[in-house]
Formats: structure tokens, sequence, C-alpha cells
């Protein structure tokens, strides 16, 4: 299995241009939001105040594009296979490195992503349904409203994975070890009662098959820091692309709670 | 007993000018930590990457005074007891209302307290020593270095709690809960290994009472960001007078993570 670093290097070589789902198993992999240093504290304090949506791993100060902490010799310019550029909002660009466009004054946040409870949910003996049927996890916009802070606000965006009732349980149990990758799930059961229409038509992702007598089980989601970004149209703002994650050299176990 | 609203109300009008141990039991007792904007981003990143000894609560926007998500109608400028007002590290007043020195630049940060994890030591049946004595807690600077963040650095100090053997891992368990409170020990055993000399003289605090066969057993501390706060001597920093401290709505089992 390729080493974090390996992998890292593979990519900031352009070796390495398509999702990161799978590889380096047993790390943690980052989400990305790089804003310039006049947007940093808000943002901050958005998280801050919406940790399941956006449990924050990590934030470099202004101009610093070394996570040493969370990866010995990285890059967050190059180090993710590929990013998308807003500008005011509006994707502007998808490049597979952004040293080009680097700002002194950018300042980079890396957030937990559910790859991690995922692959504790599989060693704990409850099926990730979407992974079962090769499809990228369903996510929904909910009625939820985040604590806004600052410029940034909306709704919480959530990704659902079916559980077989006698599993609910236990999907609690493994998923609430890691608060710093999302956590335990905001809602269990009726999508109703958090604004979901139709599960059958997720606002991002592909629908899931959902047995009889499944339960429907939602946890926060990473869209949600992303989606209220670009909904506050800074100047400039980077992301990774979807799927094409930064990876780290944190264990997602060294990330559980207890 | 009374609420944690009747209590701010009787400290905003002077007549309650003591420390706050042991009133509006089973509600969460903030420290807090007021800088100008210019210092508080890289605050709240030394907090965020030493979550032990600054386990955040909440954070205010610039100039922002009213806590309503953890203190419905509380003030920050009035509600603790007593506060203590530093210039460039020094401290410069240790007045009852902050009110006539509050500037539109001010940023509040709550952070958690260890008030919260011994009640519930103590509810596991886990005596605390300093309580049984009627001191206060024994604190020692160690020669764990916490990690920096802009102009904030300094060491991790820590408080000492002797437990008897057959308890040391319930102790763990219970703390380990209450990660926005300090969470689970940081050391247990002996002193040396992260610098102290000797329990009988703590650099703050008390000397508490350690019978032979309890081990002691080391939590990080809320003074830990105070210090680095004096230390990096910023224009003017206020913070709450020791004990004396903000009393927020937030029960303690609501921030226990599991």
């Amino acid at each position: 299995m390729l080493k974090p670093t390996e992998v890292r290097a593979l990519i900031r070589k352009g070796k390495w241009d398509k999702p990161t789902t799978g590889i380096s198993l047993g790390y943690a992999q980052a989400n990305l939001v790089i804003l310039p240093e006049k947007y940093a504290f808000d943002f901050f304090l958005f998280c801050q105040r919406n940790p399941k949506p956006c449990p924050v791993l990590e934030v470099l100060e202004p101009g610093n594009y070394k996570p040493d902490f969370l990866a010995a010799g990285g890059d967050v310019r190059t180090d993710a296979p590929r990013y998308n550029l807003y500008e005011k909002g509006k994707l502007r660009a998808s490049p597979s490195s952004v040293k080009e466009f680097w700002r002194k004054d950018f300042v980079t946040f890396f957030l937990g992503c559910s790859l991690s409870f995922e692959e504790a949910m599989m060693r704990a003996g409850v099926p990730v349904r979407h992974i079962e049927e090769d499809k990228n996890v369903p996510m929904y916009v909910t009625n939820i409203e985040c604590r806004p802070a600052g410029i940034f606000r909306g709704p919480m965006v959530v990704t659902m994975r079916p559980v077989v009732p006698d599993k609910v349980v236990k999907a609690v149990q493994v998923t609430s070890r890691y608060a710093s990758v999302h956590g335990g799930p905001v809602h269990i059961g009726d999508p109703n009662i958090i604004g979901i229409k139709d599960l059958g038509r997720p606002d991002f992702g592909d629908p899931v098959t959902v047995e009889k007598g499944e339960v429907p089980v939602f946890w926060a989601c990473g869209v949600t820091p992303q989606a209220a970004v670009t909904a506050a149209k800074p100047d400039i703002c980077i992301t990774h692309a979807p799927g094409h994650m930064f990876i780290t050299d944190i264990l997602n176990e060294e990330l559980a709670t207890t």
C-alpha cells in the first residue's frame, strides 16, 4: 500500500490525477478551503460554531503552504490531485496545481472527511451502501440552519447511509468516536423532519438503494462549508475538487476521541 | 439553587464579588480571554492547535459582548465577578466591570474549565483532593511545549489530582468524555517525565496531600492560554480574575461527547 508521503509525491509530479478514495487506507484525508486572510477569522468562527459539518483538523498561518503537522514535506499548492478555484462564488478553473495562483495572504483550512469514519463503520461490521454499490454518497440540503459567522451562513448539507435496524446503535457509537471527522449522526429516521422530500433525489452525489425496513441515518457533510463559502462570494477561494482530497500523515485512529 | 441567569444578574448588579466555585452546579463555567481583533486569529489558531489546554466553547465577533448562544441576555463586560486587565503583559487593574475599557475591536474567547469535569469525577465516585481539602487546585509548568501560533507560544500548564490506583482508569474514562473542558489527562504517574521536580511546590495554586500509593494524574490547565497571552505582551488583554468565572447556560452534560 502506498504511504501518504508516496501518494503526495506522485500527485505532485502529476502522476495521480483522479479521486483519492481507497488509497493510503487508514490515513485521514482532508477537505481543503483556502481563503484570503481577510475572510479567515470569520470562516474559522463558522467552523468553530458548526463543528459537525466543519471539523477543523488544522489551519495554517497566512501565506504558509507547508502543513508540516499534518503532512511532513507536504505542499498545499500541489498535493491534492485537483482543485477548484472560485471567484466571487463562481467556478473559474479546476487546475491540478494552484502554485501560479498562490498569494501571500492565503489561509488554508484542512477539514475532516467522512472517509475516515466509513472505514471505522466497515471494520465494525456496519456496511456502507454507496461503497457496496460503487457510487458517490448521496447528499441533501436540509432545513437545519448553520450558526452564522460574519459573512458565512447557510443550511447544513448531510450525507445519508441506510442502516439495518439492529446496526443503527452501532453506527451511532462507531461514528461518535470521530468528532474531528463529522462525528455522530445529526438525524436518524424520517427525512421529512430535516426537510428532505425525496431520498431518491439527492441534491449532490448519487441515490442509493434503501431496502424495506432500513433506517436512513444522516451525518453532517463537508459540502456544508464549501456551500457557505461559495454563497458568501469571496473575491477568490480555492478548494480541492470533489473526491480529490489532501492525504495526511494522520491515522484515522489518532482522530478517535475515546 | 441559583440559575445561571440569576447569578449573572446578581454579579452584574455588584452583589456577588467572589469566586464562582460551587454555584449553579451542573452548568459550565468559562474562562474569558478578550483581545483586540489584530491578535484574534493567532489566538484562535493557538487554541485550535492546543485543544486540551485551550478548549474553545465560543468566540464572539469583534465588538460583540452579548454571548447569546452561551448565555441568554448575558454581557461579557459585566457578568464575571472580577476581571484582570493587562497592558503589554503587565497586570494594570482588577475591576468588577470592564464596561469603561470596552473597545469595538475586542474579540471574546470563552474557554472550557475543569470545574465541569471535576463534577463528573465526583459523580463517578472519584474523589477530588483539593476540593476535599478546600484548597485551590495545584498547577505546574511542564516541559511540554504547546504548538505555537503567530505570537503565541509557551509551555503547557497542568493541574494535578492524586487518584488511588483502582480509580485511575475511571478518572481517565470520565474526563475523556469532556473534550471541550480539557478532556482526558495528559500524563499519569511520574511527575519528572513532564518536567515537574516537586509536587509539593506547585507553580500556582496550593499543594495537596498525596497519600502513599496514590497516583498523580495530570490534566491540561486553562492557565496555559493565559500564560501564553501575557507572555506575548499584547497592547491590551482582559481575562476573568482567577476563580471568578463567567457562568454559562450550558449544562456540563451537554458538553460530553459520548
